[in-house]
């Protein structure tokens, strides 16, 4: 039966538990148990280059070690060590943003993403040119929330939507990204204020990775 | 509870009883319960864009009448009515060409179609413009089998994998996609014969619409 | 001898004289005679994605049926039918969409289209990229009149010319299109104030259909 | 009444001649009379980069001289000169190229070019990027006829049809274009012979010009 | 020893006196010896399209006399004639404006240029789409001084930061490309002033032309 | 008087060894000096993802480590670690492929990459399309030598020649890169018999450092 491994490359405990709880309505009783965890050792924040790369080879390692799984979610919207990890195993390895950034795809076609930190906007666009799917994003702002600030959820709340009104108002976008694993909760409310589908990309990549194990997809 | 609603827009019941037998590994015992119906007084088979335009409005009106679903699948690559269906409900609506492809590009970078017909590739052409894929497809060949040979499977099967075979070694592909509904049962051996990962789209579609059902996801 | 059919998709008479009248400097003496009709039954506007796809048929069909013209004009912004029409003639058939905006390139190199309705938009830019013209279209607004309002000739004037100015001075157009059919009355009035090339898209599809017809050209 | 300017560049009546035998169909009675020039003291064939160059000032000074005309068209593919005879006159000025090759995308969306020289060809391909429509060429081949035999209608004829047959089985070409002024003679039995609308760019041009002219068009 | 020839295709002394300033660093004691010189009888400045296209003959014929160079330069932002004269020579001919866009990518991803005139932007515009580089370019802003005015450094610098500044801020450029020849004393106080790089296009492609010339690089 | 730091990521000495005879033209008396130096502890070959993502962070800490030096290059066609890198010092920091294309289009339009392993051309794609020159990229193809034949240059130099004439003649590129450090012995050769300019990326960005610390430019 096996299961689908959810990957928190960074080792807030908090963000891990924020991502397992708002696995529970992917993963019903006859799909495949979703396992979340964290590592150990890595920044409590993915925010700059370095960080991003100093995560890729412990995430790819902890895939390779943990074989058994039908399937494997890189939570972290860099996508860190995606492509090692898919050397590591030949089941289907999935980075969050390219599962989020595709799964809005089908559901608008002009896609804002929320990010939390500016500085990351540049990194993402080299990595949306890379999907090929950069003429398809309208825009990415940043929530301008930072530090202590973040675990104050009106706070947080209030920016979201401001930030996502931007979004679409302004920069013409159809459908929202969380630019961010661990905001799952915000995602029903921002749909609801703003009236545009709202993709939280760590469900989506589950969701793409229960289906993928569901049909017992092999990558090579 | 409701479920997914899969709407095959063809008349041709072995198509549609095709569909129903590839989504069981999909609607596991918490998930919603996915529905397969055909419509009535549609053409045997899509074909023309003549073809594809005709079955538009009865698709969308068939979800605007079944209204009690949490997600809606139209099973033709050609995605007829998708736009005009999601006018009709504020539920999502999936097209099976655009699900197919947006997975793919998770699980690959060049994307390999495979069609039945070659008159429908200039069509599949348009729409992969239209949703701003185009440049990720690698090829959309046909498979050069035609009316009572498609229902031959050894026939088929061996046709299925010299195409697969040509788009992964001549074109670049590195994950195909079976361009049509109700070929799902020729998808796992394809995978395996190739060594790379095949989609077969209404899988996708209907892996798509779980999770958004799971996620109480709604469009405006 | 025959002559050029424009099909005016929708129902409203008025919005059919209008096109009529705009095409009378189309038709010199020694060439084709353009004969301008619209069609019964369909909706008096063409709004939404229904609106488009509910005549899609009815414009084909009846294409079909008057089969002695050179060459065939859908006139309706969102070249309703285009592909099916043109499966069942084997004379050329111009979409107003396309005929404008592929003539405004040849008179600037970015596109501004003034649109009447904004809902219409999104679904204006899939057709842009479906066409892969996208790159050239720096704006397409909606000139913000709508109901009774588009009766009123100063007022529908005084929005054109606004849009239009927005149109060049913000987003960089050098070249406009009406997106729109049977409003061809504003568009020297328009081209004189702004000092920009401005294109009624029926006009342009005319021009191309009578040169299309003087040639003989066939398409299959 | 004034009338269309077309300028041939370069300095071989022979040219200047199959060009105007072409512009027949195209000055019906009532629309303007189409006149053909040639220039004297410029080269035989605009063949190199040198020759484009060394047109370009004598096709716009010669523009701004004939000031009287509604519209005016450059007859070479490189369409030499174009930009500096915008800046000469507030009458339209088509350039063969451009004309041929947007014409072109309202018969097809996926071009064939059939060009002279092959040393003419990556020049081409800068133009083609320039207007924003290299992403809609499928192949631009050369005749592969040179010197006198370019005088042997049999055998340019029979090189026309190989070329164009490979760009529409081998390239996937659905509308050519034949990439020299001139050669309008080849249109209509390589349209029939191949079964795909074939453009005449300097047809096309003056097409434009007849509805810009009618319609009373100013660029500035 | 040879060395590297740079053209300015004004008559305009003051302008190449400026470019011949700035290439003090880029010519040490081991490098090739960079000559600089003007052209007689071309005008003061390169400002329309007219003034570039009479400009392209006299610069390649000047590259084709002055053969004995390891490399040549057009120092005009036009890049008038780049083409022709690379028919003249069978060694590198760089033209700034590419050179400096290309350099400006391997230090930023987002280039913003800061051009003398707005009427320069359209012509701009279409080189950047010919190089395939426009995806790139964050945006081309005018100095917005003229005339006389250019001669006032003090003004002229406060209208570079303020324009690169609007590049940065609200156009997301990361590197800024100066968009004329003679500018390069603006370089470094404005690389200071908005902590971003800047490139002067005239040593970008006299630091390739040596590098070039270092290594004996001929094009055919 | 500082210089320019080269840093191979591998260990294999040789490489480091290769890559610094090449760049004695780059060096002339009055330039910054260039040191070449290897990694201990990384693969004797950059070849998988993993070995690109394993040498990341020693690159970038290496470069703050080293930090007086004008310019860095990071002499990899992979370009490990280059964001992380530029995050660490306020120096231009180059990449050899970045640099090696970015040159490659100062020369033509169409580039044929000459790789060492068909396994690392879909990484090389991933990161044309993230640096926006994909559409520039002709073709990008392996040498088909390896392991202990790579160390004879008579057999290396035959496949270098017939993998570049492929790339000319068959994929229509018209300047040729290196895939790969320390291959720049093949440059001037390959060079000659092809007829086309050649691009050592190493060389190249070298270039581009020399020039850049010429001129004092910083980063940020």
């Amino acid at each position: 039966v096996a299961g689908i491994l959810v990957i928190n490359p960074n080792s807030n405990i908090e963000v891990t538990r924020g991502i397992a709880a708002a696995l529970g309505p992917l993963q019903s009783e006859g799909q495949r148990q979703v396992t979340v965890i964290g590592l150990e050792g890595t920044p409590r924040g993915i925010e700059s280059q370095r960080d991003v790369d100093s995560v890729a080879l412990p995430v790819a390692e902890r895939i390779r070690d943990e074989s058994g799984y039908n399937a494997y979610v890189i939570a972290c919207f860099s996508d860190p060590g995606l492509y090692v990890a898919r050397e590591a195993t030949d089941r289907p390895v999935f980075g969050i943003a390219q599962a989020g950034l595709l799964t809005a795809l089908t559901l608008g076609s002009r896609i804002g993403v929320i990010s939390i930190l500016s500085t990351s906007i540049p990194r993402h666009w080299r990595y949306y040119r890379a999907l090929g799917v950069a003429a398809s994003v309208a825009g990415d702002l940043a929530l301008g929330v930072g530090g202590a600030e973040l675990a104050d959820e009106g706070r947080v709340g209030e920016r979201m939507e401001a930030t996502g009104r931007a979004l679409v108002e302004s920069h013409g976008a159809d459908v929202l990204v969380l630019g961010c694993a661990g905001m799952a909760r915000y995602r029903a409310p921002l749909e609801r204020s703003l009236g545009a589908p709202v993709v939280d990309p760590t469900q989506a990549a589950v969701g793409l990775a229960q289906t993928a194990a569901s049909l017992g997809l092999v990558t090579r």
